[in-house]
């Protein structure tokens, strides 16, 4: 009845009826389900909220379900459990599973060792075909892929990699060791996540071997887990642009929402502060010339957005690589250049609707110049702050959008005061 | 010696190589190598890039590679070529190839018909596991991938999908009817590709198939283009963010990429320029205190930054569908929130900051509860815009953080100089 039917629907589906179940269906659901039937439907659900399930679940069948999960999978959750829990569940769980967890928890954050999984499938170089396929056929329902089998040797080193397409393509009698592609691209357990999602994109892998320095098979990663780590990723990148701590989960109340945003806001709120006593400091310029006012918000605004866009430009050409192909400087060069041709266009169009809105010509020119000078500089800085950060070995996606600004508005206020200032008595 | 060496490399190895060599080698490299290992090549070599090496070939040699190329790729090449060169290729092309890229350039950008390709493999119901094996093996060379099968009906409407993993472990006189899974995920062929990579993400497919209106069979999506099209999502609203067109590429001179940034460049100057008209309405306040000015930047940069937070979170949740479920008045409301909280938090602080620095409590009170004003109407604001151009169908991302930034710049400058021309006699 139920659970047949219930059966039918991918993992996905059921994982997003379950969740919408009451707590006295769902009891019945874990005894109606077997532990492996549940672990399905727990891997395709979000880690942050798979607390309450496991706790409401009967210990001992809360441990079945770990040991039927992917490891990966199960060492996520055991990441956002507390220690007490985590340590009773690994001591009811049977010995070996246990152990494969306990190793990939001492793995960092975002390393390839933090996302990788155990179940892979190897063969040795002088099986045959016939038997690597026997043995493949009983690996296939535990295993996370079968379409790649990893070839080790008597040390357990990685030697070579084989994919079902070639095996079943294959005579029966032919070797392992004749068929196996011997240059095996793998990552070491240390890498970061990001470099291993590049390399599964750009070769187009299923599938990546991860080993350690003397080239043991330690897991694999498979291209699921890849595209949650490029969508993590580029989520960060893009809270990061912004500003907030952190882009998603949009399911919070206000105060959760406001403790993520409040940090930076304040820290920009007294580098504003800043600003503000720095045009302090031209306050008798300003008590001649009130109409120079008017201009602020224009000049640090156009400051602000062409730094934000040299940010942009840089940090992406850093997270591709792209930068460090070409070398900072031209990238440099470049952006100078762009500074300056977005400068002579926008301050001549500036002067312009000045001169003809107020008949003041020195006023026009003053805030022509003033935008030419701004946009350089602030294109410049836009690109030199993720430039020196990556140098010293700092994501550079922190140097966020509001950041580039609040820096921005600054340069921009001196250039502009400062030349008000000095060229007082033309405006007058 | 050379060809048996570059044929053992990993495809995107061998462009790499391919793409550093001198005219006169690549041109020995199209003798040495068949137009199916070419394709290969090809493959991996960036679609913008790679107008020039097919121009170089021989014609004739040139249409034997695109044949040779999955289909999905050959069609992306096809869309940078000019039309007389499509049409010149696919004259010289064999009928049947050519007719399948005829059909595929007709899709629309960034749909699931403009990134599916062709070459997937078909079995009837009515077939054995071996027969469905033996076909297998004879598709495997060409097919994108062999390792999900679908199955068709005689009028090629989809009924059911097989993984190569379940047919390996099936019994080879058992039916494919009996162990295909019926209840196949499939998309339409004009689904938007964002969506697409959603699903396939959700699901951990390896791929999709694509069907037209009446359920038949048109192309396949595989996770390989899965994982380009999400990195070219994330580039895309990154780069709507910072308000650039075109955050990537960045080998290119400093014309094209102020091209890429002047247009928004002038549009916010003009943007700019009403702000300064707003403030020059305010010129007789300004005459008569001057040191409101001081805080022009740092009111209207909260009010970028915070709307720049809320635009972010709300392009985010509208993008992984979580607002629709959520609803945008419960969003809206927590907005409201958060700018109440950070708008009282930044503003009791600034007032503070007024006062012990300038020493006019009624001077920091006006800061201070301008702050509190336009941070609460700014966050509204960066969220709101979003949710509207949801509404009118239009993608949100194009709200950028510049665009915002300037919007709230107008909104800040209003409430600041509203509340000192009101209480003007205070602050004397
Ligand atoms: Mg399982
Ligand atoms: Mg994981
Ligand atoms: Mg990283
Ligand atoms: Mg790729
Ligand atoms: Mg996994
Ligand atoms: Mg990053
Ligand atoms: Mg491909
Ligand atoms: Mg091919
Ligand atoms: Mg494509
Ligand atoms: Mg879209
Ligand atoms: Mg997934
Ligand atoms: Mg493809
Ligand atoms: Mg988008």
């Amino acid at each position: 009845q139920f659970r047949a039917e219930f059966l039918e629907l991918h993992p996905y589906d059921q994982a997003r009826i379950f969740e919408g179940l009451e707590v006295d269906v769902r009891m019945q659901i874990y005894t109606y389900l077997s532990p492996e039937e549940v672990a399905d439907v727990m891997e395709h659900i979000d880690y942050e909220d798979i607390e309450p399930f496991f706790s409401e679940m009967d210990p001992r069948f809360a441990a079945q379900v770990f040991a039927e999960m992917s490891t990966d999978d199960a060492v996520d959750i055991f990441n956002e459990l507390d220690k007490d829990k985590v340590a009773s569940f690994l001591t009811i769980m049977d010995n070996e599973a246990a152990q494969e967890i306990k190793d990939l928890l001492h793995y960092e954050e975002k390393t390839a060792g933090s996302i990788m999984t155990t179940e892979f499938v190897v063969v040795k170089a002088n099986m045959t075909i016939k038997q690597a396929m026997v043995h493949l056929r009983t690996e296939a329902p535990d295993a996370e892929t079968i379409y790649y089998t990893y070839v080790i040797d008597e040390d357990k080193r990685l030697v070579g990699v084989i994919s079902l397409r070639d095996l079943i393509i294959s005579e029966e009698d032919w070797m392992i060791s004749d068929v196996m592609n011997e240059r095996v691209v793998s990552v070491s357990v240390g890498e970061d996540q990001e470099e291993v999602a590049r390399m599964v994109r750009d070769y187009d892998f299923l599938a990546l071997p991860v080993v350690d320095f003397q080239n043991h098979l330690l897991g694999i990663i498979t291209v699921d887990d890849i595209m949650d780590v490029m969508e993590e990723e580029a989520s960060d990148d893009y809270s990061k642009l912004a500003a907030v701590s952190d882009v998603d989960s949009p399911d919070e109340n206000a105060f959760a929402s406001a403790k993520k945003r409040l940090p930076w806001l304040v820290i920009l709120l007294f580098l504003g502060s800043l600003t503000a006593s720095l045009i302090g400091r031209f306050e008798e310029t300003l008590d001649k010339v009130a109409i120079l006012a008017v201009f602020i918000p224009l000049i640090a605004g156009m400051a602000g957005n062409t730094g934000t866009q040299a940010l942009a430009v840089a940090v992406r050409g850093i997270a591709t690589g792209e930068i460090d192909k070409q070398g900072k400087w031209k990238m440099m060069f470049r952006e100078a250049g762009t500074g300056l041709i977005t400068g002579v266009s926008c301050g001549l169009l500036i002067t312009l609707i000045v001169y003809f809105w107020q008949g003041n010509f020195f006023l026009g020119l003053l805030v022509g110049v003033s935008i030419l000078l701004t946009l350089i500089v602030a294109t410049l800085a836009g690109s030199l702050v993720p430039l020196i950060m990556h140098r010293f070995n700092i994501d550079p996606a922190v140097a966020s959008g509001p950041f580039i600004t609040t820096i921005n508005d600054i340069i921009s206020i001196l250039i502009y005061f400062g030349m008000a200032t000095a060229f007082m008595n033309l405006l007058i």
